[in-house]
């Protein structure tokens, strides 16, 4: 047992003050630095950057093995080309970032936007590379920082004015292939979302009054953050053939005919997902990490190394040895073990390796869960098969706990009273609803104001009918959505 | 046999017609696309951005080994930070983007900056993160793009106004171990660059006269392409304190004085590494990759799969199975094999396997080398080791010979004329010197103005004691210079 003055790094309950907890670990852990002087912008530091690097990859590898082939597009883009589609310019044009000059105060010619979004540096270059149906599908992909001068408060990796994400931008032949995309996307977020990071997640076709701008379908995960709010992550849009025609992106088709292109695209914000992983999963004691994004994911403690120099050549000799499969440290620093437990269940080190004087008479060492706690002895030799299979189970355990969790969220309500407490109570809403025409945006202007929720939209992974009116005016309901608060 | 009509896709001979074999192939080859719409701006297309992925994943994982952690700082900085080191913001300041307005039309109150390179970005955060010796040394990298307003004509990959590359920023506690980083410095660059990619190189300390803006001392390899002309690839720059001074980069020793760090910093450029290495392997056919970092590393043609079903079957299968540890594409398209064959060879794919009727009946495949034009028949059941061996071998014979051209292309030169005449032959000139001090500037452009011609510096990993008068003004020498014309 710990000795009573040992400090306890980190204690706070997301449930109770999930602000408290998200602004204190990001600090205390090193996630990233708030002090960088560009407002809206921060600096995040390698304890973050290492998971999301493997984020990263987990996306990357999802597209590829689907066809989805990497580029790298500039990050300017000149201001004409952003009015080529009408609706897209007037949802985006609000928030670019504009050079203007260079040097000592050159001019451009033109304004050059910082991408807030590549649809129109890309697009126009579709256009020279799609000719004919051969050259369909088109499927690129570019992991890359977008740019966006958010009026809204800004939040670390939940909203800043710069973020790092994935877009994913296709041309097919047919409207049917595109519409085979969008649910193509779907699953690569079922996979990549929850399969590998273990966070909950609900795929909803957002309201025609709040979908990307130039799309014709937005379709959008919403998480579940411990306060109750949801935090929209990977969106896909059914573009159909709206830039298409904006941009010229045609082909001949078997008969020799012209035809424009229909099209989708694809965002996962790989800094805003880290937000959903770290929230989802963290508990009292600071960061709980999924094995396979780690930065550290085994944390060697040598006992008293000091006095037992056998001790800490064990370490070094297990530290060397698993550095070949793991990402590994080791802690010598002349902390109490107390302390160094706190500190690294802080950093959310999925397992803990001690090493003592006992344990090298017995050849063995002790392995120690992050998430449960739970003690294991494990003989040398077995060493590293135990820490794959406890490796595993880490990650199952933590999707099972947040799959339940997430599963208890949902309360149906019929009126806007049963709503709001629900709402209150940190629960997403299921109920009846006009529809999601703009004919029905007053509904949801009635939402916002009664209950300061948003309409998410509907199911996209399943079919709901309605069993009641509409929340908002009592007519009769011709969809089910879901109401939540939002970041 | 081909049949003489088959189509040659790719027929120039690089030493010949540097600038022209170059040129081609991006284009052919589809590397890049020049066709973006903002001047010295290019769209990186998926069959450089492949390798170059690799490229980034050799460099990170040699830097990660030796303790740098990866980090993601902002792209803008703003105008104050520039300002900051006066040597710094004199040579990078009239290349600088400048946002200056956001939406349509609102001016920030301070300029930013896109980042041309991050010292005045990060340095200003290190000053927050170091207190005392116990956190140093500090070993960041990040890998990102930064933006040059260049004067000088751009090339695709080897000069663009927007590139894509690392940048490691380091504080040590003594001078002694900064030096040691720009040795390791030196260490990662051969194991990556010729280790790995097969680009032989030669290091250099930099004259004075063409040092980074802001540094003490500048180490850069140089790489020599077909034409005779040097290219800088990646440089290691010794800060000393100068901006832990300007940016108040202090820590506390363990007597407890305050004291300044001591930086060096690196920067790998990896798009035009990638310039180096295709021009070092490619050949009259087209590019020659090295088997690690191939787009695709074999490509399949089945031989008349229209008349053998069979034959387009087994490609198939196996594609599938080595699809499973190796980048791999078959081509079913409706060509004659010979063209199929010209194709991927213009492509660079390092292994073409063929099979056909008479492969089947023997339960083998034929494997042709891309850099020899080598065949080999091989059993189904040997595939996967005869691959791996067939990699390794090809990235090896890629090396040797890389590396003896390399070592004929430097000629010894005591008069201008001879040095002339070498430069002319589109060699490097070795060749005794003044100094790299300020002083002997004026030799320097003595070389330019007479042999179109820059002073790389010295060797930084030999010693070499000069045998004669400097070559341009005739006065007892002080060093061995290397002389080149350069990108």
């Amino acid at each position: 047992m710990m000795a009573s003055e040992e400090k306890v790094t980190f204690n706070i309950d997301k449930t109770q003050d999930f602000s408290g907890w998200y602004n204190e670990i990001v600090e205390k852990a090193e996630l990233a630095d708030l002090r960088y002087n560009v407002k809206g912008f921060v600096v995040f530091r390698p304890w973050s950057v290492i998971a999301m690097k493997r984020m990263y990859g987990i996306w990357e590898q999802a597209l590829e093995r689907r066809g989805h082939q990497p580029a790298w597009f500039p990050a300017l883009i000149p201001e004409s080309n952003f009015t080529t589609e009408k609706e897209h310019v007037e949802g985006f044009a609000p928030e670019v970032f504009w050079v203007t000059e260079h040097g000592s105060g050159e001019k451009f010619e033109e304004r050059l936007g910082m991408r807030p979004t590549s649809e129109t540096a890309m697009y126009r270059m579709y256009a020279l590379w799609v000719r004919s149906y051969k050259d369909l599908p088109l499927k690129v992909y570019q992991s890359c920082q977008v740019w966006r001068h958010e009026t809204k408060a800004t939040k670390p990796f939940i909203r800043s004015r710069e973020f790092h994400w994935i877009e994913a931008h296709n041309v097919f032949a047919t409207e049917k292939d595109a519409e085979q995309q969008v649910l193509e996307d779907m699953e690569i977020t079922q996979e990549c979302l929850f399969g590998q990071l273990g966070v909950p997640f609900m795929f909803f076709e957002r309201p025609q009054w709040d979908k990307f701008a130039g799309a014709i379908k937005t379709f959008a995960a919403d998480c579940l953050m411990p306060d109750g709010k949801v935090l929209q992550l990977p969106s896909t849009h059914f573009l159909g053939q709206n830039f298409a025609k904006a941009f010229n992106v045609k082909y001949t088709n078997e008969n020799g005919c012209e035809q424009y292109g229909w099209q989708t695209c694809y965002g996962p914000a790989i800094s805003r997902i880290f937000a959903g992983v770290i929230a989802t999963h963290g508990d009292k004691k600071g960061l709980v990490f999924p094995f396979d994004i780690a930065p550290k994911q085994i944390v060697i403690i040598p006992i008293n190394p000091d006095i037992n120099p056998e001790v800490g050549k064990k370490a070094a000799e297990l530290e060397k040895k698993l550095s070949a499969d793991y990402r590994v440290a080791t802690d010598y620093s002349d902390k109490r073990p107390g302390e160094k437990y706190y500190y690294w269940e802080m950093k959310g080190v999925p397992i803990r390796l001690e090493v003592g004087p006992k344990d090298l008479q017995k050849q063995s060492v002790v392995l120690v869960r992050r998430d449960t706690g739970e003690k294991k002895f494990v003989k040398e030799a077995d060493l590293s098969h135990a820490i794959q299979e406890l490796g595993n189970n880490i990650t199952e355990s933590l999707k099972e706990k947040a799959l339940a969790s997430f599963n208890q969220m949902t309360a149906e309500a019929g009126t806007m009273e049963d709503a709001k407490q629900a709402l209150d109570q940190g629960k997403i809403v299921k109920t009846s609803f006009c529809s999601l025409d703009l004919t029905a945006a007053h509904c949801a202007e009635i939402v916002e104001k009664e209950l300061g929720a948003r309409v998410r939209g509907k199911r996209a992974d399943k079919k709901e009918h309605p069993d009641g009116p509409c929340i908002a005016c009592g007519e009769k309901a011709g969809v089910v959505v879901y109401i939540a608060r939002q970041y």
